[in-house]
């Protein structure tokens, strides 16, 4: 059994974590912490867990996090970058759910976070973790930067593409709408109910943080100078994302190898599902479970692919991923303890 | 592994069977039927199934339910007592999840649901399927009346009060509240999204048929006769039922005897969670999940009982409460396939 | 032009109110206050009032409250007590919309309130501000305590039966419903999105605010002991409310006779709509409007009556009221600029 | 008085119009029809209507529209041609909310619309009645087309940019979401609560009958070929319009340059609202009014300028509009009755 540690476990990708990692069949969970509820039964704050997890909070001081043998931060950015350092040292892996090892470029973290980076050693050593395009790294690493939810999307979107090097890479497009539980578990005014139910707006439209973190992961794959234009929206729904990708083909090709080249990258990923060409993925169908479907098409048999792709933020788009990562690092199969199905109506 | 057959797989108690039966380890879907959808993918019409459910829809001519062990009726009213005693004369065992045979009744039946039934000689057999009360009948029978949503809550929020025999059973209220696919998944204009989003009201005040069902049931447990007011709500939201249950005290009890009751009635029984009293369960904690919460109140220290009772709808409120009897009926822990925990947030 | 001043109008009620008065045909809006907001446009903070509303906020102590002929107070308990005996003695009218003067009584005040009570010597002279029950006293008053939401809604669906004498006044049920929007404009967790989204649940079963002050009103209309169970729910949408009333008649009455004791009670009140016999209210029906809509249930033709009523909790139940109040102040017709359809879709 | 009829009123678009002429203080509601509710009191179908519209439904046959002065038709795509030209010929004006008169080119609308049209004489004449641009005609016209929802807000978000002729054409994307109410008050399983709630996707990304709408009326104002690549999103809202239109700049216009494009071009347009350069407009923000609101982006200083453009899909979008053309043609201020606040929270 892996030991599992939990630092914030009072998030949705805390809690998240909890529903996965309850269930599954080769976890022990050993410790969460959260200095403010010390004491308090993880199962009082969230009662669907009633029965089914027995920890109590415990402050940051008490838990001993280096009995476990991986540790995850669902936490704000700047938590895990304090205390990885110590959990490594001790033998213990980390994946880290915020932003904290994404960036390769320090100086790049510190404009976009507005914090200075205090383990800027272990930038180079950490791991991104999206499986699908790194599964070897993820294997073999200690420390996992867990991607953000819409760089998940949008890289399993182009990422065929443009390994065929069949798209304008300097001018992509991102249309991505998330669900509001994106947010995050925080009191504020914007995400009540009452102000973003029967609503809808883009957010963060001249500048949002996942836009490094995408184009940095983007152009691994590509000569070409990536040109990325993110947009997000905010939709009144509690999960789901969906981004519509607009990218301008390069050269003819045609529809069937244009589907072909999603099917052969993703062959051997049991969470990305390529739906057939011209279909319209809806959120729901990946509500509470690992999946993330692509669609493509080509209106007007034009010279644009739009790429339509849904995952749930909190799974596939955050804790979920993280499983699949510890799943990898730990020599277990891909997909132990990620087999629920969506829930649907 | 248990052979198993659907009929009628396209609304959403169907759906919500094969979400859990796909998962369920004893379990090997056979067949799904429906006479419209006969040769479709399931998962061409549910595309949450995609990768988990191979079946396809087959005309009900077609499909050989004989050679099922069980077969699940997700159909309208009517169609279980058509097909039933030819099943069960094969040997098959039947779980309906209509009304077909939850009144022992004849004409009670013909009365709320205004169609001749035409298996009465299998009325008095059908257990009826609500296993925390009622669960070495079921273990023993070849027929399951499945109960109704609502009737559940109310059924399990008043027994143990009616056992101790401390409330006046003549004039109980039950005012429930419902997410809209409790409404099915049928083309009507009344549980479209923009008549019923942002909205709340009552419906079949005067006369809903779950009224019947449930006084025949609570009459079993009492003397007394059974006087029930049971005012239905619709809720815009998806799952999730919320009853609040009013009952007048006839002897002095003090709320730990009356906290006591409900624990020892319920303590072997691991789909029901008796919340600390005072306790307010929100439906959220059960989506998903075939977990019934329940908790007590005593306002203002009165003479008047509150009990507050939640569950998914579609999990312990139909499907979920099905495949519970189906472990029953064939010897299974009674939990097996149901552990899922409730989606939140 | 009535010259009105606003304090507190960075919350539901207050953005209601300039929603209402920025289209009054004989209002002048003339001040808003907040301290936190000072110089801020009314319309940066919600844009849905950019070109109708050109004021900004003011600090309280800058604003001229005193030139105003009226004051409404959308803020929170205790800040009405503190500036209504100045501005009375200034000769301006003041309306609270919060619970300062909604109790005569300064003890129960401060049991449930937790908060002394700093102009006492007004209690007496404040005018219960709803006009259906009370249209004489609110035209010759100073300072009105407008009602609370849930209030609004019990009494008038209850009023015309305690009148009458036909029902047991002393256990009276009130299982009433509210949209979101009725906790406020406030930083918390509980009315997030993702938390009361798809969700249902009970609060305050055992001891409401609203219980003590309804009570006493009702009090007004009968000879019998008022007991009035009251148990508020929460409903996922914004704006909205429904009360399920239940009463047991303590005399025969049929049908006719009990329409007709709700069709003369308001007869005269172009606000409260007596729909026909057996109707079911939906909320949506009056969002936006002032409006509130009752109808009559006897289930099973038993001894019990079931009331239904409706509202827009922001606007009968809150703002809509308080402007309804001013009209009767100022000697306008009840009915200026409150004549908004409801908004259905 | 003007005499107005409605044709197909029990649709989304004819019950707002009955919501915004019923206060209409120019119109008198003449006729309503509908073949299958004849006699049907219009508030027993809509209870919001409920002393405000006296108006039965009337059939068809019965119905002397000749007598009215103009003559809305709120119907699906084919009425409004068979019965314009009898109308037109009896000195009656037409507004047209569906697609009969919106294309110029009868094979593109038979292509699209999958019906011949029967009145292909008067395609010359129809007016589009889209004010902000095309104002004088409407005053002089006898019959409207009135513009489709989405087209709507893809012509007032880009027309100062192709005026100005800054962008290229060619290769314009608009990427809209639109509420549920959209789809009409149809019964449909796709826009049932259950289907549509807590969900979002795209649809018709391959063609939709709004493209050829909008290029033809974008090419009004252009050299250039244009070429408009448009998805259209479903979001889990009753009401309200969302697009995001990218366009990319083939010459250098500073931000402040672009922005005094919008506020010169709608300068005299009250119902659309330039914000300022960098806001995030909220479809809330219009829910129930006439506004629609722009704001413009430049992400990252790049090449492409990002337009965000919200209206209320029903209002704005569709009946508001109407009622706008209405007041054009009768030589009344073009705001007379649509001065509603939106709706908020």
């Amino acid at each position: 059994m892996i030991k599992v540690g939990i630092v914030g476990g009072t998030g949705y990708t805390g809690v998240e974590l909890l529903r996965l990692l309850a269930v599954h069949p080769d976890v022990q969970l050993t410790a969460i912490t959260s200095r403010k509820e010390d004491g308090l039964p993880v199962a009082a704050m969230f009662p669907s867990l009633r029965g089914r997890v027995d920890l109590a909070f415990s402050s940051p001081d008490k838990a001993d996090l280096k009995q476990c043998d991986v540790v995850f931060f669902a936490t704000p950015h700047g938590v895990a970058m304090a205390q990885a350092p110590e959990l490594l040292a001790a033998g213990v892996k980390v994946i880290d759910l915020a932003a904290d090892f994404r960036l390769k470029d320090q100086a790049e973290f510190e404009k976009w976070y507005k914090i200075p980076h205090t383990a800027p050693q272990l930038l180079e050593e950490a791991v991104y973790g999206l499986p699908e395009l790194n599964r070897e790294d993820i294997k073999q690493a200690r420390l996992i930067a867990n991607p953000g939810c819409y760089p998940t999307t949008i890289q399993l979107g182009l990422y065929p593409l443009l390994k065929a090097d069949v798209i304008d890479a300097g001018h992509l497009i991102a249309d991505s709408k998330s669900g509001v539980s994106g947010a995050g578990r925080k009191a504020e005014i914007g995400t009540l109910f009452s102000e973003s139910s029967d609503n809808f707006k883009a957010y963060g439209v001249s500048g949002h943080r996942h836009t490094p973190e995408t184009s940095a992961q983007l152009q691994r794959y590509t000569q070409q100078q990536v040109g990325l234009l993110f947009t997000p929206h905010l939709v009144p729904m509690i999960r789901g994302m969906h981004s519509t990708l607009y990218a301008r083909l390069t050269r003819e090709i045609d529809n069937a190898a244009l589907q072909a080249l999603f099917e052969e990258a993703y062959k051997d990923s049991a969470f990305v599902d390529v739906m057939p060409f011209g279909s319209h993925p809806e959120t729901r169908s990946t509500r509470g479970s690992n999946m993330l479907r692509i669609a493509l098409h080509r209106p007007d048999g034009g010279d644009t692919v739009v790429v339509l792709v849904v995952q749930d933020n909190l799974v596939k788009g955050a804790s979920g991923q993280a499983v699949q990562c510890m799943n990898l690092m730990f020599g277990l199969p891909e997909t132990t303890g990620l087999q629920q199905i969506a829930l649907l109506p």
